[in-house]
């Protein structure tokens, strides 16, 4: 059995979690964990409350990072990034969404790649860190270790090319169905880029 | 501040929650809370687990009810169907995403009226009341009272529409655009419908 773990924090954003974890949730022999660093319930934006457990030190097949207003203030704790920086290192595959990629951004992950991030904080998440290749046009970006995807919704569509690349496309096809989602498959047709 | 409260069983499907919430989270003035018949933690199909305070007696602005597995036994718990009978006569709207409509068909407040269900359950849900006018083709069905959507992101479709008859297209259209999700409009262009 494979592993994801979700990163919560105090202030995600519902969607950037909840989308992705639909569709991963359909992969065959992958166990989705929703993780933070201290445990115990987190408090989505939107106010309610769920369950996690902490990080181990076992490898993480796929990490998710969502973002939301959370990420404001975790950019400058330096004890979480401490801590994320050990996560990044167990991971095989990290996707970020939405503002997820700010926290990305203040280690050197993203470092001379391409990325991108929710059109709407662009450019507080790209003040960050100048030295990665921020993508104003995009509703995701991929890279053999790290996709990074545009706001919130835009995370389902990584999620779903994710799939498609590591499974098959035909697997990603049938999520997509069974999830009555429908895909959109071309990363650069972004209806909320930025000119 | 008015109420939406989510109707939360063990083995709810994730987006069908979540992606209504996401669109909800951003009314002003509207309180999101989660909730289940008999609180405590409450486990998703995909495993993790939320939050929920049980229901009390005060009139419900919009009730969520969300589909998936769980649906399955709750359909024959005559307990639960009970309880559930109180909590509709509380609440002012009703949204139904995916199979949660296999649990109004179950009582009387579908009865004579259009509605709809996800197109891969759909010949076991209508089979629960045959009184209901079951729509084949529908990405959701409005009534007055009731909006029934199709499976799983259909429920973001259905929830911006309701935003929008309640509260206005512009303020569906700008939540939309902060949930960077493509809104399809149109509730009869259904893709996923079964001929």
């Amino acid at each position: 059995m494979k592993k994801c773990k979700v990163l919560l924090f105090d202030d995600f954003e519902t969607l950037d979690v909840f989308g992705p974890v639909e569709a991963l949730g359909h992969v065959p022999n992958l166990k989705i964990e929703l993780c933070s660093i201290s445990g115990g319930l987190i408090s989505s934006r939107q106010g309610y409350q769920v369950s996690t457990t902490t990080f181990d030190e076992q490898k993480i097949d796929i990490l998710l990072v969502p973002g939301g207003q959370g990420t404001r203030e975790l950019v400058n704790n330096t004890e979480f990034l401490f801590e994320f920086e050990k996560i990044l290192k167990q991971s095989r595959k990290i996707l970020s969404v939405c503002t997820g990629a700010a926290l990305l951004a203040k280690t050197n992950y993203l470092n001379d790649l391409e990325a991108t991030t929710n059109k709407l904080a662009f450019d507080w998440v790209t003040s960050l860190n100048k030295s990665v290749k921020w993508q104003k046009q995009a509703r995701w970006v991929t890279n053999d270790f790290i996709y990074t995807s545009s706001g919130v919704s835009a995370g389902i569509d990584m999620t779903l090319s994710f799939i498609s690349d590591q499974y098959g496309e035909e697997l990603a096809e049938n999520i997509a169905k069974r999830m009555e989602y429908i895909w959109k498959k071309d990363s650069d047709n972004d209806p909320f880029a930025i000119f």
